[in-house]
């Protein structure tokens, strides 16, 4: 059978989905059960309201270690004209939480009373006196728990819908349940399927996948109130997709299908669907995500098991977990669905977007004086990163067409906004030592954001007020100077801060062994070699430019000048797989991947710091860990790096 | 051994504590293990920070269906000038993800070629042709992912102290990590102690009460990331708690004991701490909850288990678990604090503090207009209520005696900011039929929170904008109208949407039997009966007022006319308990405790509703409501209401 990819709206494939599950009548709580009330009973989400069967407290209850008594007998007391009661039968003495006696109606604090024995001296033991004096009246009720002061048997305790947190289950028992009727948990199969697929573990070829989407897609289940089920990886094979897929809907609610959901020559999730039950959606306008694919398997007759073929994409697929799965599962366990923190933030690049789709964009956002400001990380669907980093989503609805910098958007946070304001948010050129310093502010309450844009960049960001620093390494090549003129230059009239960070040594990154041979700059125009390079305005290229043009060498005499990374890791990436012979980068790089390294220059790596951010409480412990000889230490075992210097004002302007 | 409790601040209390397990050793991650990556790795806590092993991709792998190629084989090609390359030497079909061969570059995809046989004929095979022709040129690297696009190998994945979620299982596979260092989940033991305490399920006596205390606690522990161990009830018998303290000390890294740690007869806790080990701190001034424990015991030499004892009230137990259980959790896990989403608020009522405590005041928070408000709920110590229902806490530092009514307020919200916008604030006269409301609301994506504060309080605070409606069924006595004179005294220049909701019977609620024979109002004054009453502007006390005044009755003669109790639900628990033997109230309420009831008069129960509320979209659910005959049906199923007019408009002022 061939099947044809057609991208419908999402809105039109949530309603077709959702018209053929109400007709098999899976619309809805998909069954009910029940459970004891006990710790474990928090998550589940109450199928039916439950109603007090008891009040609470169920007696009125002594509020204070005291004496029980009725108020009208301390009536007209006085400090001059105490009243005296007998123990037994006008007063007795209770704890707190104790049942009051029938008989009374208030009670009167052990320590404002005298407790006094038969002779009426004070008695040693004020629990057990004889009489009580008194020298205040009390008025009813005075330090009594009434009987449903806090739950009155009857009323309604606790919607149906509402998933149970810690406290609820007290509010429940203090109420006299001791039995819930909840929600079951939905099973949900998750089927990897694809030849090129290899378990989580096992070496890798050229050509081999981790299987990890069923990891992800199962713990998103289990997070969302269901009950995963991980398959075996089925190979590209139509049969044996088709046999997994029965079996799956013997045992399942719901089966994911992931990967296959495209139209390629081994994509056979939509035949099978359509073989064994309805194929209802194929293709819905999201992105990134649209091969997805929404069905209905026939288990028996009435009986329907839906189906969602997840695309493979690592990023469409958590997304399709997020849009499909998730609304599906808060219905069926009935509940309310949460709803996400949503901040407004400035958009600090332009977003283009297909005008017929919903487009999930993932973005990073940080405080930067009072903006929120919302910048877009990759929009591959490969790249998982992508959500990993991500501190929310932003939905670019189908009919617009883009954003431009600078206008507002609104984020889904997967943060709180807590975190948001103590993020710190460092653009500029890329350096491998950021790494420690944010794996080290994590510890200090504080989050490390790092855009990597070139020290140019960098500046232009500081500039537009869209980072609290910039890392730095422009070499100025007429003064020798690092970084000062630049500032002068693309900052005027911001107050900056200059600070030391680590002197670099760079050099030229080739493979073990140096086959090419090379030995210096002059070799990069052989036209044997190939180069990659660094993005226009990285320090880096800076650098690599001001030695071309001192030693006289034609840029567009090397090959792959063109070919631009916007890290260094990214350059001894490139050398490590072949794609190019060598690059310019840190030693740090070079052993990071096992290249050899030519050493060529030592740098001075600073960083830009906007006075006012550096004199924040945000930066402080940023700060602090510059002066922190621990963190110099492992800054200092990054090969080719020297922190002595760091943390230094080298200039205030 | 006779114990003093004596309150100590709370960062003294935690600094006191965070000293004795440093000393011991347990001030940091507990323990690391290693655990496989699978779905269940979700929610663990990473000890150590995970850097990449592999690039993802960790090969050059084509990111379209088509075909492998050098980018300058294509150099120069036109539309007119097509390039011929031979499949086999000059390109390969390639699958997306497929690696690419060693030589290729660039991948062209497949409908971007023609596709030729051996004749040079358009081939019906286009994934297996002789070869292809292209007119247009390709930059080398289109339509490929290079490795290590998405991760390079070496880099930061994700830090120490990071609790992933399902997505970071995706990345931390990606980049080759098949095993897990996460802290040792910490084991809790939960121990309730105290004579009076029964299982949940159990019948109760008077002076019982159930025992929940454990499962909150250890609710809160599974969800904070430990595991916690719920051990029997011991009772108040030093000895035998005693015992248990010491086989929970081997079995667990923390004892919670719980209730017996304040200073009464029957409070063991700190001298079983003092016997076991060493007490550190008995009393801290936080509110509620100040007769906390915190200590050591010595499990042997040189290995110390911390104990926190916890107050027996069931808001400062929760509390308790907030304030000390989960930032130690947070530390033995090592990570950073969830940060709770804070709101700013507009306090409806005064709130008055003890100086010397920190007080964590609960409150109910909604929006009205433009402005975000917070009315605190009950303050008592055992209204555990007053958790379930509270949106948020309000701490009123130490130091602050309180604050005003109008000002403003920081609340961490339980609840997102969302929810807060689709809550619907109803405050008022009390009705039983609102509980119905709340329950079907929340079907509808909407909250309803309801305070009673009687119907003139409604009134005045709908003029205050603190509220979208409220209930009321105040009798003029002139007229004979309900409510109409009222809101043109109350709200003078508000336009306001009069509604009908119900008839409700009013009538006395006398125990079952009417053991005193009352007849009527007239017997109100008789000496052996004792009245509860409704609270000053209640429509059911104006109602009372009004006909006590047309019968020449003296209120002051009605024993029991100043006992207020602020809801219908309220008066009938006075009445079941014996507290009183009459009251006035709805049918409902004493049907709902097994009382019987004298009808006397039917009133209109009407919701008031600022025309601006009426017309929002917030409150579109609940008009469609009152028009919907099942809902009007689950009124009419409460006895004595008559819902046959909801819904309709009696007046538009």
């Amino acid at each position: 059978m061939s099947v044809y990819l057609h991208d419908i709206p999402l809105a039109q494939a949530r309603e077709r989905f959702q018209q053929a599950l109400e007709k098999a009548g899976l619309w809805g709580v998909l069954d009910v059960e029940t459970i004891p009330l006990d710790e474990h009973a928090a998550g589940r989400t109450l199928a039916q309201p439950v109603w007090a069967r008891l009040s609470s407290p169920h007696y009125h209850a002594a509020a204070m270690d005291g004496f029980a008594l009725r108020a009208e007998h301390t009536s007209g007391a006085l400090p001059s004209r105490p009243v005296v009661l007998l123990i037994g039968e006008q007063a007795r003495y209770v704890d707190t939480g104790d049942p009051l006696p029938e008989w009374a109606n208030a009670v009167v604090p052990i320590e404002a009373v005298e407790p006094l024995d038969a002779r009426g001296q004070p008695t040693p033991d004020p629990r057990h006196p004889h009489h009580i004096r008194l020298r205040e009246p009390l008025p009813p009720w005075t330090h009594v728990r009434p009987m449903g002061e806090d739950i009155v048997a009857t009323e309604l305790v606790l919607p149906a819908g509402h998933t149970l947190r810690p406290i609820d289950l007290g509010a429940l028992a203090a109420s006299g349940n001791a039995r819930l009727q909840v929600a079951r948990r939905p099973r949900v199969g998750v089927l990897p399927t694809g030849s090129e697929l290899v378990p989580i573990g096992q070496p890798v070829r050229p050509g081999d996948i981790i299987e990890f989407n069923s990891v992800v897609l199962s713990a998103q289940v289990n997070a969302w109130g269901g009950v995963a089920t991980r398959y075996p990886i089925t190979p590209d094979d139509e049969e044996q997709i088709c046999r997994r897929v029965k079996q799956a809907a013997e045992e399942c609610d719901l089966i994911l299908l992931n990967a296959g959901s495209s139209a390629g020559a081994e994509d056979f999730s939509a035949s099978v669907v359509a073989r064994l039950g309805e194929l209802l959606v194929h293709g819905v306008a999201v992105r990134p995500g649209h091969p997805v694919i929404l069905g209905m398997i026939h288990r028996r007759a009435g009986e329907d098991v839906p189906v969602i073929g997840v695309p493979g994409y690592p990023v469409s697929a958590a997304l399709t977990g997020e849009i499909f799965v998730r609304p599906l599962l808060d219905t069926w366990l009935g509940r309310v669905p949460d709803e996400p923190v949503q901040i407004e933030a400035r958009l600090t690049r332009k977003i283009t977007s297909p005008p017929g789709d919903d487009d999930y964009v993932r973005v990073v956002v940080g405080k930067v004086d009072d903006t929120v400001l919302a910048s877009p990380l990759s929009r591959g669907a490969g790249v998982i990163t992508s959500l990993v980093r991500a501190d929310g989503l932003a939905i670019i609805p189908r009919g617009v067409q883009g954003l431009e910098a600078g206008s507002s958007v609104r984020v889904n946070l997967y943060r709180s906004p807590g975190e948001i304001e103590r993020t710190i948010l460092a653009i500029g050129s890329h350096d491998l030592s950021l790494d420690l310093l944010a794996q080290e502010l994590a510890r200090k309450n504080r989050r490390l954001v790092s855009a990597n844009v070139g020290s140019l960049g960098g500046l232009v960001a500081l500039r537009r007020g869209e980072a609290h620093l910039a890392g730095s390494h422009l070499l100025d090549p007429q003064s020798g100077e690092y970084n000062l003129p630049y500032i002068r230059q693309y900052l005027p009239g911001i107050p900056v801060t200059l600070v030391e960070w680590a002197g670099r040594l760079q050099g030229l990154l080739v493979a073990r062994g140096n086959p090419k041979q090379i030995t210096g700059l002059e070799d990069l125009t052989r036209p044997d070699v190939t180069f990659v390079n660094r993005q226009r305005g990285a320090g880096t290229r800076v650098l690599l430019d001001y030695h071309l043009s001192r030693l006289g060498i034609d840029p567009t005499a090397i090959r792959g000048y063109d070919h631009e990374e916007y890290t260094h890791l990214a350059v001894a990436a490139a050398v490590a797989s072949g794609r190019a012979d060598c690059g310019l980068g840190v030693l740090a790089a070079a052993r990071a991947l096992d290249l050899d390294f030519l050493p060529l220059f030592t740098e001075s790596y600073q960083l830009v710091i906007p006075t006012r951010h550096y004199e924040s409480i945000l930066l402080q412990p940023l700060i602090e860990l510059m002066h922190t000889p621990s963190f110099q230490q492992l800054v200092q075992g990054l090969d080719g790096y020297d922190p002595s210097k760091m943390g230094q004002i080298m200039a205030k302007l």
